[in-house]
């Protein structure tokens, strides 16, 4: 009789995905960048009025509704616009179309561990091209490789900067293969890189509403790409991908802009004043244009963690992420959040009891 | 420059996702089985008292929760079961999980198109047997593929029947690779395989919400296996895959069976009713134990469905399907429905103007 484990797909032997369960719903959360600062408004407005009587019926099957606003928010075409059950569902989608197995799929390291996830999951060959200086990205070895998928995090999770727009725009314009840009965490410094990806060849821009736009309880995620690339991404998308709850949130959540630059703004001293505080108590934090600050710890990283989650704080250990030993990322909130962080760090650091 | 067309998975040349756009939400949808009776009650009460304030927060990773009242339900471990998206995400999984490229995904024809769709997305070689007289299941010709992954629907989409239990049992049990056995139909018929499918090797035994459970429009599905099965699966899977207001309200909704089974009674009274007028109306019915009528027009299909659709009402073509030229698939509804879609058949096919 066959194990199910001998059944297994090939590339899948070594396979660990992220886990993030480390963390329990009564744990202050800074591990997963949510918007910490609140719920998108949309979400008590469409609770308030949507026919949930409706429900029985299936959702639209591509989301059209949801693709025309968001195609008039960014001033494309529908046809430029792709939705997806959280943004990673668009990054399983651009493997799928796009991966034969084998190809390569390359992007720098460290960032965000999803891409080479599902990479792997769809049979790439995995290619890492490690930051340089300050965490920077030079685009010659990421281009010299050919790879058929590219990805980019611009601002870079986790270490937290912007990438030289000069450096992420010769990825985009000079790549043989397909470039994913993930603009996740754009909204919350104003870089904005859509009018390069379009005029690329090649490229998928992909957003999310689950960090600026507060709703990641909902999970939608979308991209926007020329005509073309996305037909291909439709080749392979699930139909009634996305529920029919969170399209009618999303699309209202757009009309909230201005909540979203206030909160971002509010977002933007609270990590200032975090950074100034871990920067006293030793840790050595990295510039951030994202909701989260990345910072090497005064003491062992792993365990450092785990002594944070004894005390109920949840952050993200780094230290399995080259040239990040003993970093970790701290999602920000509101002072009184940042102000548990810091105690609870003060403790675990000056080994009180928990 | 390389277009995207020319960086296309191999296995996508020719594919096409079967379209379900035909259809507007200002329709009489008798096209995709949902539950025309109604909305699953425990929508209305989760939408009353849900914490929408909370959606700025990620789901649980693993749905957790529901896992643990769908093993409870069940009579299983909540390590026997898996939450997806919609079951179809959960088809998309076991393909991810166990197909090498070039395997053989195996299933009778016909049968819900999508087990096909994900097989060939995720690289698979398609081999389909021909069921037999009165669209019968043998078991012999699908074990003599050995595929990698075998698909069953019990009862089967869109021939409306159950297949032979026994038949079923051999597939589940003398299979070398993995079975998927769909019982998305199975509420309204009482069938139930899942003893068969957990003692068998390997396993994967999927439900959903959309049907009888009334919540299309939410999206949930899940599928039940053997632990070692399960944690293949679970090795592919998205994080946070289904949002945090579906999960609270499936939970509600599994607590609604005695709806659900007065709901699926109301429907097979209404089936038996309109199957007499079809069949009174010159259609070929076959006999169904699902929420839909499949059977053969007293006219073309393809262009009889359009006429239909002209006139405000969607069925499903099963033209394109093996054995099905000419066959349409309608959905069961309230009398008012059925009597609508009578109202129009006949006037399509006495050719009168929409």
């Amino acid at each position: 009789m066959t194990s199910a484990g001998e059944l297994r797909r090939r590339t899948l032997e070594s396979l660990s995905r992220p886990s993030y369960s480390i963390a329990s719903r009564d744990m202050l959360l800074l591990n997963d960048n949510a918007n910490l600062f609140g719920t998108n408004p949309a979400v008590a407005e469409v609770a308030g009025s949507f026919d949930f009587s409706r429900l029985w019926a299936y959702p639209s099957e591509n989301s059209d509704s949801l693709r025309e606003r968001i195609a008039s928010e960014f001033g494309v075409d529908t046809g430029e616009v792709i939705v997806g059950n959280g943004s990673d569902e668009l990054l399983d989608m651009a493997c799928k179309s796009f991966i034969n197995p084998g190809d390569a799929f390359c992007s720098p390291s460290p960032t965000f561990s999803m891409y080479k996830f599902y990479a792997r999951v769809n049979l790439a060959r995995i290619v890492e091209k490690p930051l340089g200086p300050g965490f920077s990205l030079d685009a010659g070895p990421i281009l010299s490789e050919g790879a058929k998928l590219t990805a980019l995090c611009q601002p870079n999770n986790p270490t937290g900067g912007l990438f030289d727009a000069r450096e992420v725009s010769r990825v985009l314009s000079e790549s043989v293969g397909v470039v994913l840009l993930d603009e996740a965490y754009a909204d919350f410094c104003g870089s904005d890189m859509l009018r390069e990806a379009l005029s690329a060849p090649c490229a998928i821009d992909t957003r999310t509403l689950s960090k600026a736009y507060g709703m990641a309880g909902l999970r939608a995620g979308f991209a926007i790409a020329r005509k073309e690339v996305v037909d291909e991404l439709r080749r392979v998308r699930t139909p009634f991908g996305l529920n029919s709850f969170t399209e009618a949130v999303a699309i209202r959540a757009l009309d909230h802009r201005r909540w979203v630059d206030e909160k971002a703004a509010e977002m933007r001293r609270e990590r200032a004043n975090l950074r100034s505080r871990m920067d006293s108590m030793g840790f050595q934090t990295l510039p951030s244009e994202c909701n989260f600050v990345t910072a090497r710890c005064p003491a062992e990283g792993t365990p450092f963690v785990a002594a944070l989650r004894a005390r109920g704080v949840a952050v993200r250990d780094c230290s399995s992420m080259p040239m990040l030993e003993d970093y970790i990322r701290v999602t920000v909130g509101p002072r009184w959040m940042m102000d548990k962080f810091v105690a609870e760090a003060e403790s675990a650091i000056s080994g009180g009891a928990p």
